[in-house]
C-alpha cells in the first residue's frame, strides 16, 4: 500500500473527482499504466499524513504569488531559470485565456535568463490533454512552469491526465515545478478557488475550494496576498481544518521548497503563515451563515526574503536576505 | 502626582507635542485652569502604564471602523444614539473637509434614532478651538461623535485645546465618546496616520504615526481594516513596540469599551486583534530599509459581534452575536 503497487489507481484521489465533474469519468479515460515515464506504477501525489509512507519527492517547488518581476533583477524567474539550464523548461499555459501571449512573454524572459530549451504546452480540453503530441513535450523536462489564469482550468483539464502524471513524475524524479498565481494555488491538496477579500469572512459566504494537484502536503496557498487583502479568507480556510497550514504569498514573492517539509522565501514581498494549531475557538459551526467568522488564537508569521519555515515543526527561522539572494541566484 | 494636582500641566503629554508642532506653543495658549468644566485641575488623558495611578474614566468609547450603516438596522449608530437620549449629542466634524454635509447627514440619522438634542461643532483653526462660542457647545454633552476625515486635523487643531479638554471631561464623567474612521484612530495614545496597505510593509517605508487623544491606553487602532487590507501595516506598527496591542476594525463594525480595559464587538464585520507579546523575531532593526518586514509569532484573534476582549489579560471570549445585539440595542 505504501509503495502504491496495486496499479489500479482507484484510490488516488486528487484530480479524479474533478475529472468526473467535467463529465469525463468513463473508464477508458483512466491511464492505468503509462510505462513511458519509466516509473512503473501510477504516481501518487503526496498525501496528507502519508508522506513518510509514500516515496518522498526529490524535486523542488517554486510557488509564486503572482506578478513576479520580469524586467528588473528577476530574482524569482532567475531561480527558476537556473534549474532549467541543463535541461528543458516547459511552460504550461492551460490556466490562461491568453496562452500565446504568455508563451511569447515568458519565452523572451527565460531566454534572457539563459534558458536554452523551452517548449510550450497548452490544451483547451481534456481530450487534448491525452494526446501524445501534447504530453510528449514533458518528456525530459527538468522544469515545468505553470502560468497564472484560472486554477480550475488547470485541475479540470489536467487532473488525472497523462500531462498531470508527467508533471508529477518530473517532480518525483528531482525536477522543478514552478507555478505563479493560479499555478501556485493548484500545488495544494485542497486549493482555494475564490472567496471575497473585500470584507471579513462571513460564515456562509462562498469560500470555494477544490482538490488541487497535491504536490505540497498539509498546506493551502493563497496568492496576491497583501495586494488583495486576503488574510480573512485564508484564515477562514484554515479555521475549517487547522490541520492545514495557510500560506499567503505576496506578488513578486515565492516560496522555494527543495525539501518537502521546508521552504525558503524569495522575492520582494512577504509570505504569511497562518497556523491554526492553537486556535481556541471559532464560531464556524455556531452562528448563522450571515454572521462574520470569529477565530481566536491564530498564530501568524510574516516571513520575508531569507526566512525559512519548517512545515513539520511549524517553526520559522530567519536568515539575512542578502545571504539567500546570493545563494539562490548567485550560482547563475 | 497620581492625582495630577500640580496644576501646571507641564507633563501632560499627548496633545501638547502636537500643539507645539503647529506653532502655537506660546504660554498664553495653555489653558491652566478652565474652571468651566468644574473639575479643577487639567484633565490627564489615560496614559500607558499609568491607568491604576490616574483616575479611571467612567465613560464609554464607541470606536467605529468607518462606513457605519446609516440606512438599514443602524446597529452601531443606534447604540450611540441610545447613550445620548437623556442628554446632548455633539457632532465634531473637525476631521472632515465637508463638515456641513456630514452634519446634515448625521443630524437626520440620529434624529430618526430618537436623539432630541444635537449640536454641531466645527472649527478650522486652533484659534477657533479656543473660542468660548465653539467649545461651549460641549457643556452638558453626554455623547461626543467624532466623524471621519483626516486624523491629523483632529489632533493638530484640537490637541491641548479647551475642546479636547471638554471632550476628555465628558469621557471622565461617564459620557460616551464615539468616533468613526479618522475619529476612531485618534482615540489612541499613538495613532496610525498613514501607511501603504497595497503591499506588505517595507522596513523603511513611511508608516506615519502621531500622538493621538489618548482616550484608550495601550492600543493602536486601524480602521477600514479588511476592506483596505491593513493587516501588514498594523502588524508593522505592533512590531515596533509589542507593548501596544493592534486593533483593526472593519467598516460597519465597532468596539464598545464601557470599561477601560475591556471591549465588545458590535456590527457587521470583524475586529482583528494583533498581539505581539509572543513575537520571537523581527528584522525591523536588522535589514536595509527597502527589505520587507518579517515578524514571527504574532497572535491574531478575529472577533465578530458578541465577542469580548480583555485588554489587560489580552484574552478574547465569545458570546452569541444575537445576545449582544439584543443587549446593546434592545434597550432602545
Amino acid at each position: 500500500m505504501a509503495k502504491n503497487g496495486n496499479g489500479n489507481g482507484k484510490s488516488n484521489g486528487n484530480g479524479r473527482a474533478h475529472g468526473k465533474a467535467n463529465g469525463t469519468g468513463n473508464g477508458s479515460a483512466r491511464p492505468h499504466a503509462n510505462g513511458k515515464s519509466g516509473t512503473g506504477p501510477r504516481p501518487v501525489p503526496v498525501r496528507p499524513g502519508h508522506q513518510s509512507e509514500s516515496k518522498a519527492p526529490r524535486g523542488t517547488l517554486i510557488i509564486i504569488g503572482g506578478h513576479e518581476d520580469k524586467e528588473h533583477d528577476m530574482l524569482i524567474l532567475r531561480a527558476v531559470a537556473e534549474r532549467a539550464r541543463s535541461g528543458k523548461l516547459v511552460l504550461v499555459t492551460v490556466a490562461s485565456e491568453e496562452p500565446d501571449e504568455m508563451w511569447k512573454d515568458y519565452q523572451k524572459v527565460f531566454g534572457k535568463l539563459g534558458v536554452k530549451r523551452m517548449e510550450h504546452l497548452h490544451v483547451d480540453t481534456r481530450a487534448e490533454a491525452k494526446l501524445e503530441e501534447n504530453h510528449g513535450v514533458l518528456d525530459g523536462a527538468t522544469v515545468v512552469f505553470l502560468t497564472g489564469g484560472e486554477q480550475l482550468k488547470l485541475t479540470s483539464q489536467l487532473g488525472d491526465s497523462p500531462i498531470f502524471e508527467k508533471i508529477h513524475d518530473v517532480y518525483m524524479r528531482g525536477g522543478t515545478i514552478a507555478g505563479t498565481s493560479a499555478g501556485a494555488s493548484v500545488m495544494c491538496e485542497t486549493m482555494l478557488v475564490s472567496g471575497s477579500a473585500s470584507e471579513s469572512h462571513r460564515i456562509g459566504s462562498a469560500l470555494r475550494m477544490a482538490p488541487g494537484f497535491g504536490l505540497i502536503a498539509g498546506v493551502i496557498i493563497d496568492q496576491h496576498f497583501a495586494e488583495r487583502g486576503r488574510i480573512g479568507r485564508l484564515t477562514a480556510a484554515v479555521a475549517q481544518n487547522p490541520r492545514i497550514l495557510g500560506i499567503g504569498i505576496d506578488e513578486d514573492t515565492a516560496i522555494v521548497c527543495e525539501d518537502h517539509h521546508c521552504f525558503r522565501v524569495l522575492g520582494a514581498g512577504a509570505v504569511y503563515v497562518v497556523d491554526g494549531e492553537d486556535v481556541t475557538y471559532s464560531n464556524l459551526t455556531d452562528e448563522e451563515s450571515e454572521r462574520t467568522l470569529s477565530v481566536f488564537g491564530v498564530r501568524l508569521h510574516i516571513l520575508s526574503m531569507g526566512d525559512e519555515f519548517d512545515m513539520s515543526t511549524r517553526e520559522p527561522s530567519s536568515r539575512p536576505a542578502e545571504e539567500i539572494e546570493k545563494e539562490l541566484v548567485g550560482r547563475n
